[in-house]
């Protein structure tokens, strides 16, 4: 099943060209129910409307460091910490936007916009304390995510051992443009993922390659607990803009368009727009990172 | 006002030594509706209720090396970082736990349980990007954290640059007794803090030494967006375990209750039980910070 969130936060099922509103007042009710949800009996067609983040999750699992190629490329250009695989941190669920929304530059904060492919995983049932032997049981959908990161302000935030507002800054997180039911996905350890800027090619791997299984992956932090619908993420692949020898001509820049896809789970794509197409100020500049 | 959860989630202000319940489903709908929320009528003695954790907050800003103090006593024993003034990451809203819960201590992953005592303020209403001069108008009140801290995984986690997984282990987020509203607070920028360990004095200080002042650190994490009922903590003062000369000594322990208090905010005491208190099997140890 692809499970959509559309208009003023509707839920459905898409079938064909349509979607199937389901009895839910959020996918995260959906995935709380065990999915024993009923349909509303209105069918709209797909086209008409609008798609939103196809969840708002409690939590938001925001793991680094499960791709070697990742690591291996942080590594050759001396980023400043070795990236531990598993290490987690959270996302801010109120920077989620979603696969027909704009992901805002903030001009007066950051000058190196990067992006990073990742598969994200829901969680289906709340738990905690338990091994990968039983972390299946939790898989319930995937869907993309683009962890979009401000890399001038994640340097500085990494010298305190913390990397959150970087990565955190509103609109920063795009998902979508569903969530595919698992399942639908025969082995979700072997997924072409591909990431394209303006339609070049920047980014392209398969999760083949995590080196944590998703089920250690989700286990390992179960002892932080886990609510029904809530998202882990599985870090990205080699390709970022940081990396390049010459990153600023990879950077983001208002006008992109940022397509970012997983084999069988969806294609999510979102356009940088510059801080006045989305405000009536001068771009915001409080920065501590400044003084 | 002394805004409580209690019980199932009912709400309710404390009125000398009875709770008058409020008609409001949460306190973080409380925020949301501005305060504008009726009375249901009911009152009950204190003595007769479960006080809960007060808020279950959307967000959690965990904020750090905001006191100098603490910053100074971290650079003395070599912690691997300079801890900037205003860094954050976000908290584990399910590792939050109330007044009258207990610290599980998960002996499989840790030998080294640490407390922070921290003023947390409550945020009154949404918005964002936002400079220090409106942040004011944010404050709705104010509670007590104590943040428990797994001290081993915590310096693990840091060599990669987080530190998020060692605080939000299940019952690590100790918040209360209730939300003093920010009218009651005379100047927030001079409070009283202590917390004790089985009566002895552990941490003592005020919040005049905070670096920066509440609405400088509000108005600066603006732009990740506040909903109203979010959390944001200001730091800890001087006096953890970790930075003892035998911190062994001083690490939390089974059996131990931890009281960290706050003047004029209230009184947050929590005890520390086994694993074996709180589960049927044996302590959990599927730690990837072993392997």
């Amino acid at each position: 099943m692809r499970l959509v969130t559309f208009d003023e936060g509707r839920v459905g099922r898409i079938e064909g060209d349509e979607v199937v509103e389901l009895a839910a007042g959020s996918t995260r009710e959906f995935f709380e129910r065990g999915g024993q949800v009923g349909e509303t009996g209105e069918t709209l067609p797909l086209a008409s409307v609008r798609l939103r983040a196809p969840i708002q999750p409690k939590k938001f699992f925001h793991t680094a460091g499960n791709f070697a190629v990742h690591h291996e490329e942080l590594q050759k250009v001396n980023w400043s910490h070795p990236v531990h695989k598993g290490i987690v941190f959270f996302q801010n669920v109120d920077a989620i936007i979603g696969p027909e929304d704009d992901i805002v530059y903030p001009e007066g904060l950051t000058k190196e916009l990067d992006y990073e492919l990742e598969l994200a995983v829901v969680i289906g049932k709340s738990g905690r304390w338990f091994g990968p032997e039983e972390a299946g049981d939790y898989i319930a959908g995937f869907t993309v995510f683009n962890d979009i990161t401000a890399r001038d302000i994640q340097r500085r935030e990494m010298q305190s051992g913390v990397f959150s507002f970087s990565k955190g800054i509103d609109t920063f997180c795009p998902i979508g443009p569903w969530i595919v039911t698992a399942d639908e996905i025969a082995d979700p350890h072997d997924l072409g993922m591909e990431l394209r800027v303006n339609g070049q090619v920047r980014q392209s791997g398969n999760t083949s390659d995590l080196v944590l299984k998703l089920q250690h992956l989700i286990a390992f932090h179960s002892p932080q607990g886990y609510s029904a619908g809530d998202i882990i993420t599985t870090g990205t692949i080699s390709g970022v803009a940081a990396v390049q020898p010459d990153p600023f001509a990879f950077y983001l820049k208002p006008g992109d368009v940022v397509e970012a896809e997983i084999e069988g789970v969806g294609l999510l794509r979102n356009t940088v727009v510059p801080w006045k197409a989305a405000h009536d100020t001068e771009p915001y500049a409080g920065s501590l990172y400044s003084d």
